[in-house]
């Protein structure tokens, strides 16, 4: 593997489940610096309902203010067709459809049946195929489920190639819950890459067990070029008890850099972006690198 | 890999920077817990001069109390001669000895030349060899050094080897500040295994920069299957600034024991070692896994 694609989800994923309402600028300036940073992926926001998630009841004001930069995909969530009527309206160019592969899990999170989730994504996509919007689709719980534990790897597979089906360019295998070991992944990634071509798989690991990295080098193994992570570690989930954030951009980005495989990105702006968000949370993120000194190995 | 050996490192290199000096009977009683937990490898204290190293001045004392269970080796750092004669009287199972790759790093720390130091080495190990005590070398800042940044990999080769010339039975090449990727365990495993065998081996990560999982992962693909680690991700180096604790021992297992590697290891009898430890240190502990939720996947 010599290059990888990043996609940096810390202003939507990291920031949905924080108390702490950030203020539209703030969110801009966050937005700003992880695109000086160097990320041609960022999810910006989501278009949910405010009730569900009040951090993000900001999205049809911010979306248009993003300063965007050419070259750089400014992608958003969208939980139904309404959702995706407001998307379209402020012209967003690429959306993001969910479904887990659990069913409690769906039902505790959106409150839908698997199937009820996959007739609202076939609309949603309808209506993105009709102004050349491209879909990218998350899978929930792949690696284990706060309410079912256990998770056969045959489901995800389906799923994902449901998912793919239905128009999604790409699918985000996640580990919602921070679960995951390598010898999941490879039972994961043998399955799931049985049924659909690797070009359309990407991961998402939250590092509740530190294990995130880890699980990111055996994928590697995969060919698999494309992993989500927010700035500084941000996250968690409200619908799974304990998961902390998503695997921290700074850790994966040290790795890669290591690695001698490209990502585009510069740790030292990347880290600015963290530290500026530390500023407005109030809160210390959980990256190992943003707090670490910075490496001998660079003099 | 089928199984490996995790050398448990908490009461030595886990403690000895902790300004809170810990009383005799709560050492031995987090020992005692380590031994319940199933380790067979504990590197219970060192015969260092107390002037260096306030929290092991009771090493004397502490050794023949340690409840020693058979099967278990509980092994001591020796610096010199003198430290070597006290862990003769007191019936040391098993030392360590240590040097560094970097000469600025070694004056620092022992303030000793390398070849001084392995003169020294020299003269303990012909003590240890008297006695039949095994000695296991560590070699500090093989994947970076915080004073002289990269470090040649064909010197950490060399001095491996002249380790077990000198009659180590293991060493350990230890990333001493948590500076390395995968892409260091390549260069330097490379080198090391051009010119030692593999079962003389052994790797000791400190988790700075979140990588030592990652780093593991990749030493695996090189039949390395020995270990270091300590509960609870305790330690630090005062003479590598900003350097955080080993690998967490409960990070570890729980990855193995994902990957279906055998340690030995109950996950659950460690986390209570490393809760008292917490508990007597007055502080929490870096090791993600520790402050989890149980993973639904037992269920």
């Amino acid at each position: 593997m010599k290059r990888v694609q990043i996609v940096e989800v810390g202003p939507r994923d990291g920031l949905q489940n924080e108390d702490h309402l950030v203020p539209i600028e703030d969110k801009l300036r966050f937005i700003q610096l992880l695109t000086d940073a160097g990320f041609k992926r960022i999810e910006a926001t989501s278009f949910v309902h405010p009730k569900w998630v009040p951090q993000m009841a900001d999205a049809k004001d911010l979306y248009p203010q993003i300063p965007k930069l050419d070259g750089v995909i400014y992608s958003a969530l969208v939980p139904n067709v309404r959702g995706m009527e407001t998307a379209i309206e402020v012209g967003v160019q690429e959306i993001a459809v969910f479904t887990s592969v659990s069913e409690t899990f769906n039902q505790k999170n959106i409150n839908m049946s698997i199937d009820e989730s996959l007739q609202v994504i076939e609309s949603v996509i309808e209506l993105a195929k009709q102004e050349n919007i491209p879909t990218r689709g998350y899978l929930s719980t792949c690696f284990g489920c706060p309410y079912e534990g256990h998770i056969d790897e045959v489901i995800v597979a389906e799923l994902t190639a449901k998912l793919i089906d239905l128009g999604c360019f790409e699918v985000s295998v996640s580990d919602t819950i921070g679960v995951a070991t390598p010898g999941d992944v490879d039972r994961v990634l043998k399955a799931v890459l049985s049924q659909s071509n690797v070009e359309q798989v990407a991961l998402h690991f939250h590092d509740t067990r530190g294990t995130a990295l880890a699980n990111i080098m055996q994928a590697l193994n995969y060919d698999i070029a494309v992993f989500d992570s927010s700035a500084g570690g941000a996250g968690g989930c409200p619908f799974a008890p304990g998961a902390a954030g998503n695997v921290a951009s700074e850790d994966l980005i040290y790795l890669f850099d290591g690695m001698g495989i490209e990502t585009g990105i510069s740790l030292e702006k990347l880290k600015e972006a963290s530290l500026f968000l530390e500023s407005v949370l109030e809160k210390t993120l959980t990256s190992r690198v943003l707090h670490s000194p910075e490496s001998p190995l660079k003099s």
